[in-house]
């Protein structure tokens, strides 16, 4: 526990020196730090701990950070003093074992003595008590790597001791003692602090009498070859101050050495006992002041911290078992996401993702396979509609089912997805809606009953597009595509279409209406649309997306009954397995992409062409359409232009939908 | 249960129709013969039923349908009489309820009619007991409607009785019953036939003789106006004959009408009844036979089979409750594949990529998604090897874990993995292999346990590498992929290969190294590689399978650590989510494609240019590398050779691994 100066020997005087006491709020913060701010930064940052002069006994010296560690300006705890720190985090484990410890010491010591040589510690005494924190955070692991080093200047030669250490009580009288406790507190009071780290005493029979570092030439005035000082102790040990007095020393040496022989030190110990005050078990103790008021150097200096076998090196705290798996989880998740930012896409803007609720209309082949892929962006917001049940085929190809929901006849898919959504990851919040999407030329039965399930069926599917933000198109039917996006048009959702023929796929956004009066200057920006555009070989170039198509722009037909008098083969799409992965993967992605780009659903659609120009996103392009060729491997990127007499975009489809609302 | 013919009343002879009776097993036949073998065929199929006279009472008249009704030269069981049918099975629910029901039953009446004149019948009298299966099996769901026909040809008026029917023990001595048990009998031993669906017989007190029908003018021979014949009959009821009697009653009118007023029929019943023989219980009676000795058109007829209700209307039949649902699993699976030959790609050899064994090394993002797609595609063979264990961020991004996998320290990736795919689909072969994979760069420990498990290890690496047929390469650091790499070169197998940058990946297929000596012809056919393909714009061109690169052939310097000294977000590969997806599919995708290929991995690689040209396999191209960008939604399809100093697939490298592996 105490570290030996000098000679071994009862005579010479030896410091406790601190523990460092790292709480799990300092480590939380820390990752959420480096996770959010710090990032790839490796310079050092100022942080802040506390230590306590009133443990009980038999507990170390400690040096707490916690929680508010990382906030300069936040209060020190009552009756606690406060120390700044530096703090050095890594990005590697190498180069935390690399770090040089002997030079951030000596540049630590260097500004302890600089602070002592220029008087600054005299004003400001909390310089003598800087340490410094060396950190690796693995934060895929929770592991976290760190070594504590709290800088003492060595003084030239051992230190004497004289007198002492003896308890207080045996020095002072109840009345002196009395005194003293009152001279502390009206001083701190005075300044505003909860306690002084430093403070200088005068004292004889009648009265005890504090003062601060800086009133030293003044209060100083008429002492002989002895001075007093105290020091704010959190050692607990009856023969041995804590480190804090160890820099003080310097100072006192440096300072005061030429006009004194000796220094008093009364190690302040201030607890609370069965209710009652108690600083009777402070130490006092009288030591030869050493002769260094001239020497220009700064003194070596010791203090990196021995690990927990008592050897020099660092610690590991790991925390991945006392945190809650849920939170760690989300923890977690967010990292994988957050790193994208630190040196890939520094300006990607993750929250315009992660916040995003999606609506996706479909929880088979594609639909678990969008969800698969919105959950790795971090996505918490997804909605499933369906109306099926779980098959023995699904399973191999829509992975959010497995044998066991098939058995009794399989469980309704779209709460089956969301069941599977929250068994991946606790913290999506994931529903489920076993209903069907009504379809044009699918005749409801005219039986009331089924009239009124459809007309629920439609407000049920109006509040949910209304409730979301994009709207994923995953069915397997052309017809089923038609209502939803009508409304989702309507109500300017962004919508995402994908569908799969054997081996090829189109994944599309819709284009995106302008709205309709105001707010459509902050909504749909004007694009300069030259009038080439609309001639010639560029007539797909620069389309704003509020002119783009949608999936049925390009129909002559109305939507009709594709299921009817298909062949099983054509009932189910039978498709490559690997197809859905990818139409899947890619329908989110280009979400993504749009959401990226600042101008969303109204960005301009980027074209195969394109591909060699700047990107308009830090994700690149942004493109109408996506349609694939996997017998080829290859994409290419149409842009089409919404057709106005479309059956589900147009204003006209919109004017007629909405007065069968309302008829 | 009593058809009623001509007007009602107890004079007129009434027959009791064939209750169809069609096994699980027909049902599970008829799909097999559906995927297999008639696939979109809507032609009709011969298939073959049987009915039988020992019933006991209270059971319908039965004509049966089971597994064996699709081998014409199936044995009909003992003690049974045949019948022959045809098969309309439709592709689709709209061509079932559209078929021309009665179209089919005029034509089969035709046929019977047909037989009945020009005397087939009489050479064959299983031509009378013909009938008809229409069917629609709904295999997604194992819902199989049908409708079932047994053609009876009408008489032109009603058969007025003259005497019984009465129990034949009521007008044979025993006597005279065990002379035609023993008639009969004698006669299907003689024919080698199990039953004799019709027969004549001639009687006296003495004597019982029985013939065959094609004897009839001999065995009528002194009959006056009344002749007997007996009918292997079905039905159970006192009062009442079976079907099969109608259209022998046409026959016997058509024929013998001119020559005899009246016909005795004997409906020979023949049950075992506690172990005694018994055919007291057949019935017989004397009818009128119509006079259509010269009617030359085909009567009328009638025969499609009353449903459930008693309406006429198809029955359908759900077996997706009684399969057992693994094996229900099982078949789905395979339904859907199947579905891909039918129609889309007929030459596809299914068997190719459903037998192949598949060795992932590497259980994360990429082996999830990898073997997510292995399983769509109906691959059963699948293993993993990975020493890693599940963490929290892992279930968002790889899709076969779940946030309880994460808790406790996290399952092994490889076992939980393999696990996770029995619960996808429990006929899948799945193991894991929890184990690291020597690298170089990666010093081994030099204690002996640790070199110890380092040789396990490789030699175990060896033995899976063995055992099975594709290898994928898919870790998180290159150097990990190089022993499998080398060990896959020298044991030619086909190794895939994937990797992830942020939004770009590269998926190949290694370069398949010819084989040392015999055999070669076989397993790598020499290619006419033009002398232009060593110089100018087409070095890439033509390049064949053995002349490819591997993933280390572009490489200058050896696989070192590329883990140690790396930021957080270089340590593990941070990449799009959407990316592992793609790349995992296309994997899949394109070892599906090399397998397609007559010569396998030895094929000529696909460029970029080929995508124009004819594919060279059912599913398109067999490219050497595929190289994605996510940000331009573009693909490339760069071709490179091997190179003869590579650190892994060069004939060096391996003379190294050898002589290494010997030491």
């Amino acid at each position: 526990m105490a570290a030996v100066m000098g000679d071994p020997g009862l005579s010479k005087l030896q410091f406790a020196p601190f523990s460092s006491a790292l709480d799990v709020g300092f480590w939380h913060e820390l990752t959420q730090k480096k996770l959010n701010e710090y990032r790839l930064d490796e310079a050092p940052k100022d942080i802040k701990g506390y230590y306590y002069n009133g443990d009980s006994a038999g507990l170390p010296a400690r040096l707490t950070l916690e929680f508010s560690a990382f906030d300069m300006n936040a209060p020190t705890p009552a009756h606690c003093c406060p120390a700044v720190g530096t703090l050095y985090n890594t990005n590697t484990l190498e180069a935390f074992k690399a770090a040089d410890k002997k030079l951030l010491l000596e540049q630590a010591a260097n500004e302890i003595w600089e602070s002592i040589r220029s008087g600054a510690a005299l004003d400001n005494p909390v310089l003598l008590n800087k340490f410094l924190l060396l950190t690796f955070a693995d934060l895929k692991k929770y592991h976290f790597y760190y070594w504590f080093c709290s800088p003492a200047l060595c003084l030239p030669e051992s230190i004497p001791l004289i007198r002492g250490p003896v308890g207080l009580d045996q020095r002072f009288s109840p009345a002196q003692i009395q005194a003293l406790e009152r001279a502390y507190d009206d001083l701190c009071q005075t300044e505003g602090v909860p306690a002084l780290p430093y403070f200088l005493i005068k004292y004889d029979e009648t009265m005890v009498l504090v003062s601060l570092l800086k009133h030293y030439s003044d209060f100083f005035q008429g002492q002989r070859t002895k001075i007093t000082v105290g020091v704010y102790d959190p050692c607990n040990l009856a023969q041995y101050p804590g480190w804090p007095l160890r820099n003080f020393l310097v100072l006192a040496a440096h300072r005061w050495s030429s006009s004194f022989q000796s220094v008093e030190v009364l190690c302040f110990r201030d607890r609370t006992l069965q209710g009652m005050r108690d600083v009777t078990h402070s130490i006092i103790f009288e030591v030869k002041l050493p002769e260094m008021a001239f020497s220009p150097d700064c003194p070596k200096a010791v203090g990196w911290e021995k690990n927990q076998k008592g050897g020099m090196g660092p610690r590991m705290v790991n925390l991945s078992e006392c945190m809650d798996p849920k939170r760690l989880a989300e923890s977690s998740v967010d990292l994988n996401l957050k790193l994208m930012c630190w040196r890939l896409v520094p300006t990607l803007d993750l929250d315009k993702v992660v916040s995003v609720k999606c609506l996706l209309l479909g929880a088979g082949t594609l639909g678990c396979n969008v969800a698969r892929t919105l959950m790795g962006w971090g996505v918490r917001h997804i909605t499933f509609v369906d109306n099926a049940k779980i098959s023995y085929s699904n399973p191999v190809r829509q992975p959010l089912y497995e044998f066991e929901d098939c058995l009794v006849g399989g469980k309704p898919k779209a709460l089956a997805a969301a069941d599977r959504l929250q068994k991946i990851f606790p913290g999506v919040n994931a529903r489920g809606f076993n209903m069907s999407i009504p379809m044009p030329g699918h005749p409801v039965n005219f039986s009331s009953v089924t009239l009124e399930q459809a007309r629920r069926d439609v407000e049920r599917l109006e509040q949910l597009v209304e409730g979301h933000d994009v709207v994923f198109l995953l069915m397997d039917t052309r017809e089923s595509r038609w209502l939803p996006a009508v409304i989702a048009a309507s109500k300017r959702k962004l919508v995402i279409n994908a569908a799969l023929g054997f081996d090829t796929f189109v994944v599309m956004r819709h284009g995106l209406k302008k709205p309709k009066q105001q707010g459509a200057g902050d909504l749909c920006p004007s694009h300069p649309v030259a009038p080439a555009d609309l001639l010639g070989p560029s007539l797909f170039a620069n389309i704003p997306g509020y002119k783009l198509g949608c999936y049925f722009c390009n129909d002559v037909v109305a939507p009709g009954d594709s299921t009817r008098d298909r062949t099983l083969d054509q009932q189910c799409t039978v498709s490559r397995p690997g197809l859905a992965m990818i139409a899947g993967a890619l329908a989110v992605e280009l979400m993504v992409s749009v959401l990226q780009h600042p101008e969303g659903g109204y960005a301009i659609a980027s074209s195969s062409d394109d591909r060699m120009n700047e990107p308009p996103t830090s994700l690149g392009l942004v493109p109408h359409q996506i349609r694939g060729f996997l017998s080829r491997f290859d994409n290419v990127l149409p842009v089409s232009l919404a057709f106005d007499k479309c059956t589900a975009c147009s204003s006209k489809a919109k004017f007629t939908y909405s007065e069968m609302r309302e008829s």
